[in-house]
Formats: structure tokens, sequence, C-alpha cells
């Protein structure tokens, strides 16, 4: 039920293809069913401050087993989760964290990509997900 | 590819010159290519909160590879990068963090100045930047 | 100067067969020279509570340019270092950590392996150093 | 009550010089009576681990108003102080810091050195405290 290393590094080296198509330089994070870190790759000239973004995009998509960017949608001023971040030691939840499935449709794990726009950041974390 | 210590020696000597002649006490943090810190001075009288402001500006700015106010516009409610600021141990996002290039125009390094208003904060730290 | 993703994989790669090759079960971190996370692999089934201490082990040899167990020798009771954990958001100095260098001789960055016996911590992480 | 700028910098500058002396590559920290950071620099090579034991080194100093290897004497096991370096997050209580004092005698800051031998840390240190 849990993410291994070998399908946590295809999700990455996937990552890593998509992100080269679109010319992008991204950190990409893979963590397990627990929230925990398995796999991280960053690409050479990608942004050091992406690094602990990519983490934490990874383990928000983990810990509430949704894409990072509807958490977003209700952290804002106003909104029902507003301020959630502040929780768990830091969330981030702009797009770019993804949940990863097994065959059966089980969640085993998340990744989470930074190093781009918000939206190439999810576009490659989709493509690593999906590499599964 | 680093910044020296001369050169960063020489970034703060200039940003004081440059409050001085705005009329304004600063805290000004001087960060490698690796986002650590090599140089800081803080002037007499200087706010004592904007000590952490700063160094958090400098670290911002080489993390992104860009001002920091750039980060900030993106960071607002609805914007693209909200709550960006709850990475890397706490980021400062609006103006003041700018990174420092050597003279082929690669980053080795960034300054970070707070103590006065933004626009203050940042004309401090471009100063700054530019002696190197 | 500074160490490569495509460097610090083949370093995992290699400390993961070496680490097969004695039975262990390994968290392995490569940081680079500033002392960031560039890759990171957990084996199936290794230690959770050796994630950290993988990457403990791998900013601790950064940070000091010497196998973390030099350190850990001077840092006991009595010794010239003591507690000197207590530093850098927390030092491991047992076995384990070991510099990386190309091939001029220059430290490039470092890996930190945890998850078994610290004999055996560090002979992975010697493997991997010298797949460089 | 407090040291200035030009005093820390005074400080800092002759520290650089007998580290120099005695071929030693050293970061170095100037904290005020109140134990906040007023300079700092980093010697080009120093380890980049000393960065946060010379800031530790400097506050530690002022906290208790006396030389940092005193705080280690009674922190060891079975001491009377026994790691007190869990407090003030973090201290580091080898030597290398020490008390700053006015010429009435007055404490009006510390410094704190770290790169080289605990030895040869003190006397950069000690150095630097008598520059004011």
């Amino acid at each position: 039920m849990n993410i291994t290393l070998a399908q946590a590094e295809k999700a990455i080296a996937t990552a890593k293809e998509k992100a080269k198509a679109i010319d992008a330089k991204m950190n990409i994070t893979v963590v397990d069913a627990g929230a925990n870190l398995v796999a991280f790759g960053r690409m050479d000239g990608a942004w050091l401050g992406s690094l602990d973004i990519s983490i934490k995009k990874a383990k928000t998509a983990r810990y509430f087993d949704m894409n990072t960017g509807i958490v977003g949608e209700l952290s804002q001023p106003g909104g029902s989760l507003y301020n959630i971040e502040h929780s768990n030691g830091g969330l981030i939840t702009f797009p770019g964290g993804v949940p990863i499935k097994n065959t059966k449709g089980e969640i085993i794990g998340a990744i989470g990509v930074s190093g781009s726009s918000v939206d190439n950041d999810h576009t490659v974390a989709e493509a690593g997900s999906k590499a599964i």
C-alpha cells in the first residue's frame, strides 16, 4: 500500500523528462503514504528556494489526499481553511503537489514539483504521478 | 562563482553610505550563492526586528534569483504564490532583497536591507548590489 | 565547483548497490557545496528515523569538510567540541557522512547514509563518494 | 552602554588579522548587550558549519557574561550545568566566545569565533575583544 523507491525514482525520471520538454528546471519530491520522503532530485540550476517548496507540496498533497491547488482555493482570506498553511510545520497550497495512486486507485504517496510557474509545476507533477 | 568576503564588505560599506545619505538606519545582510551568510552589519539605532528581516530578504532574493518585491506581488491573496512565505523557514517578500551578480552576469549571492520604508530598503539594497 | 544532479544520482546508485551487497536498507542523501539537498533515496523498508539522520550526516560532512565520525570523536564529554551537535539545527556526528570531491580534489558536496550499523553506514557512504 | 557598529567592525577587522597571522579561516560574530547580531564576517573558505557556531558562541558569552569555555566546564556529564546547551535555541559552550567590555569594564557585547581548533578560536576571539 506504499510507494516503493523504484516507483518513486520512475516518477522523478518521468517528471524530469517533462520538465526538460517544457524547458524548466525543477525540484522534485516524492513522499510515501506516511508523508515521509522517499526520493528527491534537484535539477541543475533550479531555484534553491524551490527545494523546500517541492517537499512541502508533496507533503501537503498527501496530508489531505488532494492536489495542493485545491487546498489553496480554500485557504484564501475569508475561505473556510484560511491560513491553514500555519499547520504541519508549514504547508504550500498553490499548484504543484499531486497524490500518487496505485492501479487500484489507492493513494500510495504524493509528488511535489517546484521551479517554474505554478501551471508548469502542476504539469510536471501530473506527469510524474501518472508514471506509476 | 561565489561572492568573497571582500566583495560582501564592499557591498555593505556602499549600502551604509547610501543609507546615511537618505538618513536611514539599516540592517544589511549579504549571503553567498548557497544562501549562507557572508557578512552582516546593523547600523546604530536600527530597528532590532529588522535584523532577521534583512537576513530573510537576502536569502529570499537568492532562493529565487529575483528582487524580493517581485515574489511579494505574486504571493498576495488570490495570487499564484499565495503564502509562499511559509516555506524555507520563513521568507520576506516585500522589497529590500536584491541578487548580486558578477561582471559576467552570474548570480554570486544576494543582499537584504531592512530598517526604513520598503522603498528606501530597496534603494539601499540596489546601491549595495551595484558595488560589486 | 558544485556537484551536478547526474553525479549525485550516480553516487546514490552506487551506494544502493553497496547496501544491497551487504544486505542493508539505507537512507541516502547527497548535498551540494552549499550544504543544500541535491538528491535523496530511501530504500524500501529502511528505518524511517534514519531519513533525517542521513540528511544531517550529509550536511555535517560538508559543514566541516570531514567525515562525520571525526567530529564525533571530538564532541564526546570532555572533548574539545562537546555538544557541537546543538549547532546548525542539529548535527549528526557518528560515522556515515563523507565529503565528495571532484577529480581535482575540491569538495563539491557530501553524502550521508543511515540505516544500519555505523560501520555499514560509513562503508556505503564511502562507496557512494568514490563513484564521482 | 552598547557596542557600536564601528566598534564591532574594528573587533572583526582585528580578529581577521589575527586569524591570518595564525593561518586560520574564521567565522566571526559580534553581538550587542542585548545578545543581538551587530556584525558578522565569514572569511573565504571558512567551514560553513562554523557560521552558526560563531553566532552561538557570541550569544552564549553575552548570555552568561563569561568566556564560553567556562560554561562548557560546568556542562559536562555530572556537572552543575549538565546539558545547558539545550536552552536558548542552542548554546555552544566550548572556547571561542568572549565578552566585550568598554574602558570602564562594563560588558557591552560579545564576540564569537569558529573555524579552527578551539584554542585558535579563543585566541582570535580574545584579540577581537581587546580591540575595543
